[in-house]
């Protein structure tokens, strides 16, 4: 049976219209379901209102104690909390997780790298596609958000593609799986500024080729990385781009 | 068979030391069990980081669309969250929730009364304990925060001590169910500043004359009105008091 996993970004879930969309658009979607949310303006902007500075490296966040504390409030709390009980108004069973709940997704902190500690980062061991299916088999929708655990009692900031992938990947047993990155852009477009330039297939030879030539890069350059990995995983289809899902 | 299903309040959970006993002391609890946990302290104190004022009316907070975010960033995320994975660390399968999650407690906004509008606060009205007993035959342990939903996409703060006494109804139908609310004192004293004046056991009319004798009042009140509820409703024990649970 086909499944979706679709993994929305940061921009898609803080603006209350966008959001709006979002709920309609996946709730209309028919089969089992899974969504995966970031957060990391909501972050920003909370971090700044407690008096804090958000460092980023390479795109992702510094997570010391204290942002730690703040992406497990805005992503699990706040924004995750928020989708459930709208998606419970639009008829959809929604469950929050964030990795550590019924030890879901499994990771590691990020070791320190080229003199870069990214603190409490995790970085993705493992996902358990057999709770997975079992709650989705219950009709239930799991919503989770960009958090995992070390099983060691430490809640770990993570990157929501790869918890996307992850998912998508540990699921693909059990189910035909489409797993799809949802955000601003309709896609991976020679000229960024550009639609009419959408890249509408890219295969392995096509990604090493594109990334020579510069096209693909920045952070698009690890979400095709995912992409392509999970292919290999036994995905059946990854798609990029497009806000609007139904 | 037996289920137990713990209310801690926030004094317990907002203290590093007292928390570290309580995931210890849960984790040896035998048998199936539910956590449901406060955290009205780390809320206020969130709160005025934020800048934001907080105003109780009768133990009960008044809880504007702000505030709301604070509660629901502070329950459902920070607090609910950091129990999950010292739980999971502990070895218990700890799955959190608030009430809009899988639409396990539905709740309805507190109409004005008196001239007092508490804002986004639920009075619950039903929670679904064939879901959480099926969570519980699979070995979850659900960790439930004080928020609900009215199944209209808008969360509601809700009292703790309800929230636990509606879930033991609920489970009272699949288990034999022991309710216990454990917070600072060791129970319901006659001199509430002497631990020698603990009152061992309270019935309905006990608690009337007690109440008439202003022995039981404040917060004390409807803790122990919540407790008699359950007894009617088919809870097996209540137990109100004492900090140590194992």
């Amino acid at each position: 049976m086909g499944l979706t996993v679709l993994k929305v970004g940061g921009a898609v879930v803080e603006n209350a219209e966008s959001l709006a969309r979002l709920i309609a658009d996946f709730a209309a979607m028919e089969g089992p379901k899974v969504l995966v949310h970031g957060g990391g303006r909501s972050a920003t902007a909370m971090a700044e209102r407690l008096g804090m500075e958000t460092r980023m490296v390479e795109g992702r966040r510094i997570t010391d104690e204290d942002m730690l504390g703040v992406v497990t409030m805005v992503y699990g709390g706040l924004v995750n909390k928020r989708i459930v009980a709208l998606l419970q108004a639009a008829g959809v069973n929604a469950l929050g997780l964030t990795g550590a709940d019924m030890d879901i997704i499994r990771s590691h902190r990020r070791p320190p790298k080229g003199g870069i500690d990214y603190g409490w980062v995790g970085d993705v061991d493992r996902a358990d596609g057999q709770r997975l299916a079992r709650l989705l088999g219950e009709g239930i929708v799991p919503v989770i958000a960009p958090l995992t655990h070390d099983g060691q009692g430490h809640l770990l900031n993570t990157n929501a593609d790869t918890m996307a992938q992850t998912v998508a990947c540990a699921l693909a047993r059990h189910y035909e799986v489409s797993l799809r990155y949802a955000f601003e852009k309709r896609g991976v477009m020679r000229n960024p500024d550009d639609p009419e330039t959408l890249i509408p297939n890219i295969t392995e030879v096509d990604f090493r080729r594109l990334c020579e030539e510069g096209v693909i890069q920045g952070g698009m350059k690890p979400k095709v990385e995912n992409a392509l990995e999970a292919i290999r995983q036994g995905v059946a289809e990854v798609r990029i781009g497009e806000t609007r899902i139904a």
